[in-house]
């Protein structure tokens, strides 16, 4: 069975120094990298003309891309843009190229080039991104080490409620549909933390934190232990689950497309940074947990390990 | 109403400095850049599964992406990834992966990165693909000069005789439609060109000479005028145009996909710099014109104007 990461691991086996963090690194110059990365929407995959008008689309096709470059700790620079255009699109696309272009010059990413062409039937977006970083900031995802603490930064699942209430055309949970059209990737947090020297690994949480967080012990080659009484919801979070009958816990842990940011931390820096983290950005970064020797990721409750059953969000199998 | 250029012209209004050649130029270092690319191509568009084999497309795909490189003078040196998956292409994935891996390897191009996805329908291929390059080779698509001959190196035609020839389900006609299928990015000849100091721009033909001399001359704020005489073709490509009913010199002049290259030079160097392409590649460097004062792209025929009714190769409008 194909499955993205299969194909991830093909790769990754015939190019073993390159593939597997959020962006690859461009050799630049002793003390400067270019970071680079590309990320696709499909239409009736990642979007849908129905909710996504095309201003909304443009900022996420941005912010997916940003995300990338942001959980290295990169300032992003440049950008290219493929689109695969269908006749049912063409209207849109006049108003998804203004914003897109505002969008760029507003976040000081210069638009170098790309490709466009038509489409037999669906809109498909391709966007590359470079950033910029000094190599002593980069920040990968296969160094966390046993011991390290977990923390997140940004929400979990509030992007998946929003998702679910448009695709059922549930009226209302407004800021939970803005979480879903129009992302913001963490930059300044990214860049923030690229500057820590005790934060040893960090990536994006774009897949949902069950997935991502594997992916990162993977990456490193340890385990975690998440403690599940430090994964808080809010009264309003728990509403909307009641409203659209999603388990809150599940929808908290696999809701994918929030963009926030998954760190570990050396433990004796850990309060240092997160009040400094929470003068300079005004919320919290939540340690919910620690990383492990070995490589299973384990869900802790009342000091007791707890069975979750977790599917975790995959492009493959998955219908929108 | 939408199209390629009219996106592209919105684009470089908005970035004026970055947008119009083969690849865009990350600066590197004083003494070299590396140049970036990215092309995407999309099933029953650019190409089908009833006559791609996974390897043709494989080889298909980083070739048309090394075209824009070449164009450049550089040399690859890293591609990204980027697939979106329908469910029928999963058992034509894995050989495209294998294939396309084996010819990065053996073209010393290391893939960096991308990413993967499923589609509803059809299958999508983006590279992004970046080559290296010393500042002072760059050979740019907006530096003719009015007098500098018009240079051809490669192919015209072929492959829209081999593709009309697929879509027709016609017998033979192999070479051609091998040219199609498969074609070959004139790398060495790209990269010997960019050392040749009385080049004074170069980029690919990916659309049809028509067009894309229209885009140098546009790019160059020049004309130029072709001598229709000097367009010659073979007695093979008379027969395989007879077969299809398709005219030879239109065929010739608008058949996109052989991935040659334009060029011009200062006349005083053409004879030199043809004839050591002779001795170094073992065919001929084609001089067809020259570049003018003005805008106009016009066609000579026995020292007299000729009018030709041609249909530009377009994406959009155009029914594969």
């Amino acid at each position: 069975m194909l499955s993205e990461s299969k194909i991830i691991g093909f790769l990754k086996n015939q190019f073993p120094e390159q593939i597997g963090d959020d962006a690859a690194i461009l050799p630049l110059s002793k003390h400067k990298s270019y970071v680079i990365s590309k990320d696709i929407l499909v239409e009736d995959i990642h979007f849908r003309f129905k909710y996504h008008q095309a201003c909304h689309l443009a900022h996420k096709a941005l912010q997916v891309n940003i995300s990338d470059i942001a959980a290295m700790g990169a300032t992003p620079q440049y950008v290219l843009l493929g689109l695969a255009i269908p006749d049912h699109g063409r209207i849109y696309i006049d108003q998804f190229l203004e914003n897109f272009s505002a969008i760029c010059k507003a976040s000081s990413i210069i638009l170098i080039g790309g490709d466009t062409t038509k489409s037999p039937d669906k809109l498909f977006i391709s966007i590359t991104i470079i950033g910029l970083i000094a190599n002593s900031h980069i920040k990968f995802r296969n160094r966390a080490e046993d011991g390290n603490l977990i923390c997140i930064a940004g929400n979990l699942g509030d992007a998946h409620i929003g998702f679910t209430a448009l695709e059922r055309n549930i009226a209302g949970l407004e800021p939970f549909k803005e979480n879903f059209l129009k992302p913001n990737a963490l930059l300044k947090e990214g860049l923030w933390f690229s500057k820590q020297r005790d934060v040893t690994a960090m990536m994006d949480i774009s897949d949902g934190l069950f997935i991502d967080l594997k992916r990162l012990c993977m990456a490193s080659n340890v385990g975690a232990k998440v403690d599940i009484d430090k994964l808080k919801f809010s009264d309003t979070f728990k509403l909307a689950c009641e409203i659209l009958k999603l388990d809150p816990m599940v929808t908290l842990l696999t809701g994918g497309e929030d963009y926030g940011l998954l760190l570990t931390i050396k433990p004796e820096a850990y309060s240092r940074i997160a009040s400094k983290f929470k003068a300079c950005f005004g919320y919290q970064l939540k340690a919910i947990g620690q990383i492990t020797k070995g490589s299973e990721v384990h869900f802790i409750q009342n000091n007791q390990l707890k069975t979750l059953n977790l599917q975790p969000f995959a492009h493959f199998g998955e219908s929108l």
